[in-house]
């Protein structure tokens, strides 16, 4: 690895060359060689797995199990949800040709998994003893996409997707909301990242489900990113996949269903929000080193205190790393570190050693704080703690910077045409109208605020009569 | 879930069909819809969590990292290195539509991964001081099967395959030992199957490797299981790929790797190993139950006591649940258990609670052992050890009784007639007599031990001069 900082185009005058190119830089990704895809490489994996512990561990606690469905799915099978495959069509990719033969039905490379489990769940599912069935995988899924935006877009992706049958649409409303509220926890705690809940548009809902929830982030730049979704399928594969159980009073009825997924686009959403001109700013949680040690020289002693320290921390589960290479500079090792945004950084030198002490740097505000050693342990900890809320309260103090009223469409014209984010307005709900909205002024719908109350008055687009009042903003 | 042990054939009389119904029966997996492809249940997939948890803290404890790449390679990718492309072809899928279009260039889904990793390695390795390279994936692969046999042949398969680059042909043997003594340690500790280590012939070697190693076990029926490989790469697709690095004086080398994995197939080979005609018998450090707690019937005192014995138990790391369902009688929720495999049961009954004792029973030798409630927690982790113990002495005994010498190709023949298993015999490591012995006996050779001392004498085959003595045996 070798780069020189002025390679990094600033993020304040371009994000997107900016993302771009300290995605490569910090060595979190490559492009794969077919259009679309992407290599996650250690450092960037690294992230994933640390929200995949995280995360499996409340799934579990939950009591859902996890499973593994075959990445192939029979064309016929994909298709036996209308509004499903009708949704899917264009992104899917397609295996015509197996061990050697032109196969006699096509097999389409998972988009997501509804019909593959579901398929099996009607074989599965006989009485309400049955229910609920909560499963979940942690897999690859392919949508096809023709440019590669690493992680935020990419033709195949890595994710969770949670599948569960219910006896009543109210145990089954109930899951989704409840996978909403980990997906706010793990966003606002690990990535700390917050966004606005809400139920999508009839036009933006999954393909299949009757209401669909996300969580919608903001990006520098005033865009609105989809950061996760939780759907109530209801009874719409149920009914195409002739899901039913014999309920207490032993009659037959069909199953009540959800889907919730959080993919690896999270990770882009995080670098996107946090960083700087410098790289990235990892929040301490997800940060595959939380700490990098720097002995400012190649000294015995520097170095031999550098091991002792990171021995210390790591006994108390910090992820803690040592960068001694002889073979670059000082000022060259601090740029390196910056860039990977690993939250805190200790310098250690002569002086300091013989003062019993190092230097400790925060990446999000570069504040500097002489540690004595005595004091390590617990004031790294603290230190890291305040790196992660610090982060938390900026991206808040922006979302609501960035979150306007429109009262009317030339405010709301107005507002897109100059700073963005999410602009709340009242909405009349209808498609023509959300599609007009984004034709003229790029803004669609992101969602209606769970707790949204009801509100009579003029749509902001059309002036038809609204019930409730929804967030807008430019989608990613 | 509703069965009958009646259902179940005997292990002992037709093993391949007590086999397919015991993984249905047991719920550790399904068929999925595409031919060749399966379903990892909860139950199944849980063992397969519990392998990664074990192997993956030994892999990065080694220095390898974790990362992902992408499932589809460029077919023009996948030829590069001839022998490899030639042992691959016949097992492919290929994805010719992707995005609704007819693709300009086919995508193989991954079949393995050295070629879309060694593509980046060209470009990501540059110095010695880049070497050692180091990288694994868990992920899922596709090599075409017509017929589905669960976990051990089927389509899609998951499994981890390590990756790493070396300055050296040195460095890189020394992995690929590495790889293959991890294997063995958790074959042998967490399978409790033991086996044999050893080079394969030049037919049986990975397509692109100079050199495979594997861990061969033995199936009840005498056939020969290949368990897991690790290759040594040479300079092969360093070659291909171009992958070279500045040696520390300055000159270009082609560098040396290797590769190593081991999948799912694993499980299919404990489950056959171990089981019996009661169904499974899960070695307990592989068992997602590792206790079963039976209240005999569903009265508040049992059930109480129960739910007090699964929380100590739960504290003490042990992984405990209880079935109390009330519609099913003692007798079938054992028979459940039993064929579900899970190492130990507790039953308690109103005598019992009076006693303050609950009845342990055995999964692998059906052994009643009384405890005291006073000394559960140590006398269960004492019974866990002793069974995981006793099911590798008894695979140790089998493999022992299985091993046979032949100084002559009549008493080869005698062997493959009568009892199989595996088969040390002089070999000449001609490619046309191991051909020959194949179709005249049904075995090939399994490997040549890594310890096999150099053996002057007359091939078992043909009488030509030898060099050692390899393992024989039928494959699975």
């Amino acid at each position: 690895m070798a780069f020189l900082k002025k390679d990094l185009p600033k993020r304040s005058e371009n994000l997107s060359d900016w993302y771009n190119k300290v995605v490569l830089m910090a060595e979190l990704a490559d492009y794969g060689p077919a259009k679309g895809t992407m290599i996650y490489r250690p450092y960037g994996f690294a992230i994933w797995e640390l929200i995949q512990k995280e995360m499996d561990a409340i799934i579990k606690e939950k009591g859902v199990s996890n499973a593994y469905f075959p990445l192939f799915i029979p064309e016929s099978l994909l298709k036996k949800e209308e509004t499903h495959i009708k949704g899917f069509s264009p992104e899917l990719a397609v295996v015509t040709i197996g061990g050697g033969e032109e196969l006699k039905e096509k097999l389409i490379v998972r988009p997501t998994s509804e019909t593959i489990m579901y398929d099996a769940y009607s074989r599965w599912i006989h009485s309400w003893r049955d229910l609920p069935l909560m499963i979940n995988q942690w897999n690859n899924a392919v949508r096809w996409e023709k440019r590669t935006y690493m992680f935020l877009r990419t033709t195949e992706f890595l994710w969770q997707e949670g599948h569960t049958v219910h006896s009543t649409h109210e145990e089954a409303w109930n899951m989704v909301v409840w996978a909403m509220d980990m997906y706010k926890k793990v966003y606002r705690e690990l990535f700390a990242l917050p966004g606005y809940v809400g139920r999508k548009s009839r036009a933006e809902t999954f393909a299949g489900a009757d209401t669909s929830i996300s969580y919608e982030s903001l990006m520098p730049g005033g865009k609105a990113l989809q950061s996760c979704t939780s759907h109530d399928l209801g009874q719409n594969f149920s009914k195409a996949f002739e899901i039913t159980f014999q309920n207490k009073e032993g009659k037959n009825e069909y199953a009540w269903q959800t889907s919730w997924g959080l993919s690896t686009r999270s990770i882009g959403g995080m670098i996107m929000a946090h960083g700087d001109d410098g790289g990235l700013r990892l929040p301490p949680r997800l940060a595959p080193i939380q700490v990098i040690i720097l002995p400012i020289k190649a000294e015995a002693a520097l170095i031999d205190t550098a091991e002792k320290i990171k021995a210390e921390l790591k006994k108390h589960g910090v992820r803690v790393q040592i960068d001694a290479s002889e073979n670059e500079s000082i000022g060259f090792r601090i740029n390196t570190w910056e860039l990977k945004g690993v939250p805190l950084r200790l310098e250690i030198g002569t002086k300091e050693l013989a003062e019993e002490k190092v230097t400790a740097v925060r990446r999000d505000t570069g504040e500097k704080i002489a540690v004595p050693l005595n004091e390590l342990k617990t004031t790294i900890s603290t230190l890291l703690d305040a790196i992660q809320a610090n982060l938390l309260a900026q991206a808040e103090q922006f979302l609501k910077d960035n979150t306007h009223t429109a009262n009317s469409y030339d405010e709301l014209k107005q507002i897109m045409a100059t700073s963005r984010g999410f602009i709340s307005a009242l909405w009349c709900e209808q498609e023509a109208c959300e599609k007009k909205i984004k034709e003229e002024t790029k803004a669609s719908t992101r969602c209606m605020p769970l707790d949204s109350k009801e509100e009579n008055g003029a749509c902001v687009g059309c002036g038809n009569p609204t019930e409730h009042r929804w967030m807008f903003g430019q989608s990613y």
